[in-house]
């Protein structure tokens, strides 16, 4: 699995995670494990576990301690990739076919419904009230995030406001999940579990944006599944609200966003009119701001080269490429 | 709602459930308010609610102790319900149009996780490790058996041990912890705990091979959905197993047995093949060993009138035509 050198310090864990998940999703049923655990090796960057393991880190945690905390909040995150698999057009996950492609939606379902009940098991064996409050908020709150994102796709009238509201739920509040119950679970102090929390928001906020904002500029090679997958489902991100209050072509621009079914070429001169605008200039700088109110959260944290990575982790967040 | 008199000692419990868990699910986004709303609006029968609160009554358990329980059990429930309903070719549950038919799939899968995170909200709540424990590992193996049922949809090689595994993990063992879960948050002795998850776990098996008989029997009208969907899902049955075992042509019956997209003649014809056997005299058979054996459990527990509202209860899971 390939690696960010910003995780040195935590590599062997995060390989730890890796090889304790492939385990844990053991079943009885081989479908189901082939469906898990296609889902696992189709790697991933193992972000959430990573900040997990970062935030204990530097309350000298465990691995015991903070494996599976990490472990339960990957299978959060995969659980809502597969169901997201449902009706999401784009055929391929990270390269290699979906779940979905291969065996069809009800297995889908069920794979994503495994990889939660197994998270519970370990949410139960962690036996914190605080983490398992905290994973069900979030639970919630990401239903409703993508159920806002089916409600309102192919909306060319979606403010800011309706984008920031799913970001926040869709990808932002499990980012601070990870942060927070990292240093939760290693008795931090509170002040330092709310920073940590921050963090993560202000960070999956960012991740977020440049995850829309890369699924229109991307070179596909490098992203790991085509570009424009936003567009054909008409999810309406930042890049493109932001381009409809420039662009000098509003109406065309608006057609072909509101567009079911768009032909590829359709999909490709969506992408010249959203780059012809100022929009994705506007939403880097955004993330810019995200990415500088995260590391200002950082300060309340212990001067540790943890922290350091952290930092590097938040830079690294706004400049990739995939 | 329709309330059978056996829940006369639990009628007011079980409209509070009812009551409780409509403004549970409220949330801040409509469209799955309204699905959840809708599959809470077509009512069913609240049996695991009911054997929760059964539970608690023989050690006088207060409402307010049973109803997260009850709560969190039924919304596991409803979401396995709407999961399955993703690839259900019935197109009615309960005899209103399912949230499938009404909204695609996608709206199901999310309205199923929101049910299962808002569950999650009420267990965190609950704050009791046993009772986590015993819930993860139901939705675990409710998950294995419901892919069991899709991988081995339309195999007419099927056997009995299947068929068990099958039953025990889509219905025993949840309504299993519906009764063991009222006793051990009214803190019952250990023994009578053990008593009702037995009790529970011979009921659900008992009340899956009815359900698995009216499927094939029922009169459509009290039953509130069209009979056959088994067939028409490849969905093999003890009616069905045993059926093969005996009929006078065996290769007819399987043959149909296996087809896919059966037209209304042909599943006709396969309720008669079937019921022309002993097959149906059979698992009814069964059904009586499994209520005898529920009743036997019963033994353990405090000679109380709640006791006698279980044993009525079991009698009428084998004798109802819905």
């Amino acid at each position: 699995m390939k690696q960010l050198w910003l995780f040195n310090q935590i590599n062997s864990d995060l390989q730890r995670v890796e090889n304790e998940l492939t385990k844990f999703v053991e079943t009885d049923y081989p479908i189901l494990q082939d469906s898990a655990v296609h889902l696992l090796a189709a790697g991933g960057k193992r972000l959430r576990p990573a900040f997990t393991l970062l935030a204990g880190k530097f309350y000298g945690s465990s691995s015991e301690k903070l494996m599976p905390v990490a472990m339960a909040l990957e299978l959060i995150h995969m659980s809502s990739l597969v169901h997201d698999d449902v009706v999401d057009a784009s055929m391929t996950r990270r390269g290699r076919p979906t779940v979905k492609a291969n065996w069809g939606n009800i297995v889908s379902v069920e794979t994503g419904d495994y990889l939660l009940a197994k998270s519970l098991m370990l949410i139960a064996k962690i036996d914190h009230p605080e983490v398992s409050r905290i994973l069900a908020e979030v639970s919630v709150e990401m239903c409703q995030g993508e159920i806002q994102q089916i409600k309102s796709s192919f909306d060319v009238e979606q403010n800011l406001k309706q984008y920031y509201y799913r970001i926040k739920r869709k990808t932002a509040m499990l980012i601070s999940a990870c942060c927070k119950l990292g240093a939760l679970v290693s008795e931090a102090p509170r002040r330092q579990i709310w920073a940590l929390g921050a963090y993560g928001h202000s960070l999956g906020m960012a991740f977020q944006i440049v995850d829309d904002v890369l699924d229109i500029t991307a070179k596909p090679s490098e992203f790991g599944k085509p570009i424009g997958g936003d567009l054909r489902q008409g999810i309406m991100t930042l890049p493109m609200i932001l381009a409809l209050k420039s662009s000098p072509e509003p109406g065309k621009l608006k057609t072909l966003l509101g567009k079911v079914d768009k032909t590829e070429d359709e999909v490709a001169e969506t992408i010249g009119l959203i780059k012809a605008t100022g929009a994705i200039d506007d939403s880097m700088h955004l993330v810019d701001l995200y990415v500088k109110k995260a590391k200002k959260h950082l300060q309340d944290l212990p001067k540790v080269p943890t922290r350091k990575a952290l930092e590097d982790l938040a830079e690294f967040i706004a400049v990739r490429k995939f």
